[in-house]
């Protein structure tokens, strides 16, 4: 086995590059509750969510180690209620660049659901301090583009 | 909503503290049949996720908003195949300290995980460049201590 | 002149600290307006700033070049509107350690206000693209406590 | 109230940048004979800053929540004695991008006047360890240019 | 004395940018023999010295304080045994961009080596724990390469 | 072989910790007498060799894959001219901490070296680019220190 190395991506055209990426958490359903009024103790966790979303996509190669690092254009973290114990996150990455976003996306959306958790964990936890329901499920890539070359 | 705003651990006792954290990652059997015979080109991916995970877990009061930095004394990330077509991801941090490591544990393995997934990723995408297959699924807190008082 | 060098805190004793930091910033009057209806485009920037602040203190020894690596247990941002065209930014930080955590809170209450600054730029400059008005005034420490030596 | 979320600049040509920000911080005269005597135990601030400053700039889209990344060419760090009790810093910033360096001036400026603090606190507190003179004041963005688009 | 300061790039061409760095590790041969054999019990530190090199090489701008931010696109570091008592490293780094980039590939370079110091320090030290053996020999750059001009 | 994997340090005493490294960069005699007469236009090399390899001390959990992060208590970094031809960085660390810290001091000193390169860099090429002289020499630790356990 080879490396570990970079994908040399010297020669790549720069293209418009676009990825998406979405996952959820669940969550005790008083604990949604608590996110809909407005009454977890740490704060708002879908508006800290979204930021920390953010920051991470800009730090992804620095996170993961053969990523190239990449001057994003956008990024969007969309990040909401989606059930009666469900939180969703969608992360939407833009940039013109010679590799893909799809990593940045991902980790975007990875840092935005464990924000939540961090956000809401002393709702989430029982007598014995235990998460026997919080977890991340199917976080995934829901689209790619690559348009526009120069 | 208060916030956002972290918890006051300033009067909290110095404990012995250990979390654990799982998750696991789908790929194409294929990928994983590579992985195994060590013909990832891009290296091997258990390898890079378990530094990559340790150094993840390092670097969490960075990375979470409201996560205090914590000294840790041991991180360990364990990656391995686990199915025909699955990698598992199990981390468990350490440290004395005023709060617990839960978060440090659950970045660990996320961010093992998502390097998973970007050291195999030629692997993974289909002709249009998307992924049909790869999700990062179920990452849970399999354990908590607490102990030890100072 | 020597150094530059660090101060050697290797001998001093463990104390609880803690350091409060305020400054602010002065905003046109109609963004003042629009922070309070909630109509600033790229989001709430109290919450912003707040987040902002309490991630910049925890990496306060990485961006002041002679300041300790210290483990904060706790860090308090208050952001709010203070007048008809000013926000007011105050932070407190707490720890047990054997320095000081002042900077910590200065680098907070900075940060958060220059995170005010960026959410509400578009509205701040004038049609040569220029800032007539914004400016942050008076960022000063407004208490620093030790006690409790262990 | 939308977002937190990022100014999409994918579409934005790339001109040429430039951005001054300016600021002072005031300091007890004794302490500004130390500075320009050289007395400064903890080493020159002047240039501490400088560097503190040119740093921090550049890891302005880590600081900032919604900041781009942008690759700059120049930052120059300005720092002197402009009287009695006065320090003054004057920063800018260059670069050829989609966006605006205003945040990377300010950042800088801000950054450059709290290394000021920090190398100098030792001469600004009291007897009861509080500041009842220092403090950061007027930091303004004095020029934004735009110019050149390819 | 001037500065300090960045050099101005922001009038330069975007060339095409490679840069080769060299270094070597002396260790006792019976850590060489361990590192044939597979016997490092903190891991492989070829494998781990190669990631932390590429990963450096990324952070090059935050690390050496007047290095400008470049966004690479490649780093190589290839680590080998290259005698009874040496490990050697050589990072190619590659680019289009307005600067060179050796100060990257010596980085990776440096880091490199001080990863494999690192992951086999148990084995090198003496009873009395010191190093009596271990050092890193001649960082060098190897080759600088600046073409095709856009 | 096993991991990568940290040791465990949990189990182990608080001890202070002290430990130095030395090493060398070997430049022309002309770019000597520059940095003696003041004459270096990036600025004084031996100033920002010492902030960078102090900065660099307390980052090092973040750029060496295993180490653990420790609250430093003090890191001091000598650098000077050395002979006619070399400049001498000798760096020391303390802390009281689980595990010692020669790896800090010896991230401290290959980044000060490193950045005496960089800011020196434009004296040291030759015509074509390439840098015939210069070399970091000698990375060694000098001594490790335990003591004092609680």
């Amino acid at each position: 086995m080879h490396g570990p190395s970079m994908v040399d991506i010297t020669g790549k055209p720069v293209s418009y590059r676009e990825a998406a990426a979405r996952g959820r958490i669940r969550l005790r359903a008083e604990t949604i509750k608590r996110i809909r009024e407005g009454k977890i103790e740490k704060g708002d966790p879908i508006y800290a969510a979204r930021i920390a979303g953010i920051m991470a996509a800009k730090s992804t190669s620095s996170i993961i180690p053969l990523c190239h690092p990449i001057p994003l254009t956008n990024v969007e973290v969309d990040v909401r209620v989606s059930g009666p114990d469900t939180v969703e996150v969608e992360s939407t990455v833009k940039t013109r660049a010679q590799t893909g976003v799809e990593m940045e996306a991902l980790v975007a959306t990875a840092i935005a659901l464990l924000t939540i958790w961090d956000m809401t964990k002393q709702y989430e936890k029982d007598e014995e301090g235990q998460y026997p329901f919080t977890a991340i499920e199917d976080i995934i890539v829901v689209r790619k583009v690559k348009a526009g070359q120069r």
